[in-house]
């Protein structure tokens, strides 16, 4: 079962193939053709953690070199705490070492965090050179591999240093996910049951169909790839139509407000980046509720179409994912409001929320009070 | 005498506006029209050093205030050696305490490390804000603020990280150059040769006829004007043909080759980049007359019609604008070769070469030979 996926930007258009056991092809699917993505003989530097290097490094460095690129490679520690500027020098002093130039690559083989980086050290290494996203996480695979998002964090906040930089091919073997850890592979199920919500009502009743979303060995080829086509083809249709996040783009963050917050507040490793953004889901779900009442204004349409149903229907997949609807003991919620202010999104001063309208279906509003996110939170808050 | 250039490339055109006593005018020029460059209320944060912010700060941020912007700022030591990310992390912790958000601007007040820090901090920071450009350097107003690119030092090699990030105005005040050291102002004059050289043989010949190039103080307001509107439609001509340097914005590198090399050898302090630039423009004018010969090959035609009066002429230029022709006491011929390596402009392994091919036109070449750069340096030894 394969699929290509066209990501159709101007300029810089690419494809995204989805192909079991594609790692073997890697060097090969850069170096064909008579315009290949890569040239060959050109240098690649791959950047990858221990974990996933340990694991896959060997058969994407097999690969590269096969195809006769010369590979040289970047070792980074896994995790959020990482992603950080001094990250972004170690990649450019491994750059510098190989003297990369401006027709040599970069991959990034790993999750989220190592293609944000690599993405970042790419996009400012001379100015910019290729990269090449191979991501190893589901999480990755459906979302931070795609739409040229790239980045580190800011001492005080996620991802606020970054690029734009649109990778040359983005390669998911879905083979590597069945050594994922469980808690990872439900995160980023996560973000497939939000394009379900924002974008996709097929892909939506699909995952409610399903037995179980919870571990990858209970779901099965056929939904795996159903998984992973109608996420990434969700997001190159949103993508395409904004490459700059200057509009529609923006509903790709659905559950991301609170999530960043809860994220940011909990030192980015209590909670992982899907969970948190399940949890700003159900927070953005019931705000949705408040906003389809009806206005005070007379005439003046709600909203949103937003229902106890829908909320419902969203919680019931969380659930079979086995990912969290409450906030994490400890946070406060004043500090989520504070949090939210320093937000990227905020436009004057304004916090902007998507939310959905109905299944499959998404807007941003500045129309969130203080007091509904308030009021929203302290029914998040656990009882346990 | 005003003079406005557009810089007319694809998606984000500019203006360059050359205007006397236009400092006063930054704020009016920002917010004016339906459509302005930066939004009234917004953020903006003004970046520059000490000694060009205690003459010209005050200035700015009262006409900044007074078209309606909320103004913060974040001053940098003076000077290369500062051009690094650590520099950027503290314009970034600027940007966090002042909450700039995408709508908000930074201001570059300076000359061309100002210029290309504050650049590239607003290309990274929230993947991207808008920067304006306000050099008051010569060699900044004809050269690094216009074209976008911006950038930091790798401790190995000059300019190896940054990005293309274009800006929303380029604003020239000539008035401010009478701050100027002198030696500055003839590393500036250094560049505007270069654009006679590459580009604008009227220009080169308006210079000849000038009777000193070394001072800000005895050069007419009508020549000074001249020179930076040549200069700079010279340089928009070209960076709007090639916009990511990809053919012939490469001419601009012209005396850039050996002048990074000589730059980077003396630790960016001793010799200053207009200073190495006119060093490097000698090199590569004796290196155009070697290859202005008739190749061995019979009917073969030579790829330049360089020759020793047009070197001449050149070196009569640089010498009235009091710059150096020869390599600094001390310095390494195989060390400038193997610093040529590692250079960016490297395709391949083989150094590429801007070369005059006569006077107002360059081309680039890959043709040059180690022998030929070698015994062509052994002529810039100097002799005292």
């Amino acid at each position: 079962m394969k699929a290509t996926i066209r990501v159709n930007i101007p300029q810089t258009p690419y494809d995204v193939r989805i192909a079991p056991g594609g790692l073997d092809y890697l060097g090969a699917w850069l170096s064909a053709g008579s315009s290949p993505l890569v040239k060959p003989n050109q240098k690649v530097l791959v950047v990858s953690n221990p974990v996933v290097f340990d694991l896959y490094g060997e058969r994407a460095i097999a690969s590269l070199r096969q195809a006769g690129y010369e590979v040289c490679d970047c070792i980074l520690p896994a995790g959020e705490p990482h992603k950080t500027l001094a990250s972004i020098e170690k990649i450019h002093d491994v750059a510098y070492k190989n003297r990369l130039e401006r027709s040599s690559a970069m991959v990034a083989l790993g999750g989220g965090v190592i293609g944000d980086m690599t993405g970042f050290a790419a996009a400012t290494w001379l100015r910019g050179i290729a990269v090449v996203q191979v991501p190893t996480s589901l999480l990755a695979m459906v979302d931070a591999s795609m739409g040229g998002k790239t980045g580190v964090n800011h001492p005080k906040g996620k991802n606020l240093i970054g690029a734009f930089h649109q990778p040359r091919l983005v390669l998911i073997d879905p083979q590597v996910l069945e050594t994922l850890p469980v808690r990872e592979f439900r995160a980023g199920v996560a973000e497939v049951i939000k394009y379900g919500v924002i974008w996709d009502l097929p892909l939506f009743e699909t995952l409610e169909a399903a037995d179980r979303l919870d571990d990858f060995t209970c779901v099965s080829d056929q939904l795996l790839q159903a998984m992973l086509v109608h996420s990434c083809q969700a997001k190159a249709d949103v993508v395409s139509q904004d490459v700059q996040e200057s509009g529609i783009r923006a509903i790709l963050n659905y559950g991301h407000t609170v999530g960043h917050a809860v994220e940011s507040l909990t030192g980015y490793s209590q909670i992982n980046h899907g969970e948190a953004v399940a949890i700003g889901m159900v927070a953005a779900a019931k705000i949705a509720e408040m906003l389809s009442q009806p206005l005070s204004q007379p005439l003046s349409q709600p909203l949103s179409q937003w229902d106890a149903t829908a909320t419902q229907r969203q919680q019931q997949l969380l659930e079979k994912a086995q990912l969290p609807r409450t906030l994490p003991a400890g946070i406060k919620i004043d500090d989520i409001l504070m949090a939210l202010k320093s937000d990227k999104k905020v436009q004057s001063g304004k916090v902007r929320f998507v939310l959905p309208k109905s299944i499959g279906e998404a807007f941003v509003t500045d129309q969130v009070t203080d007091e509904m996110v308030s009021s929203t939170l302290e029914e998040l808050i656990s009882k346990n």
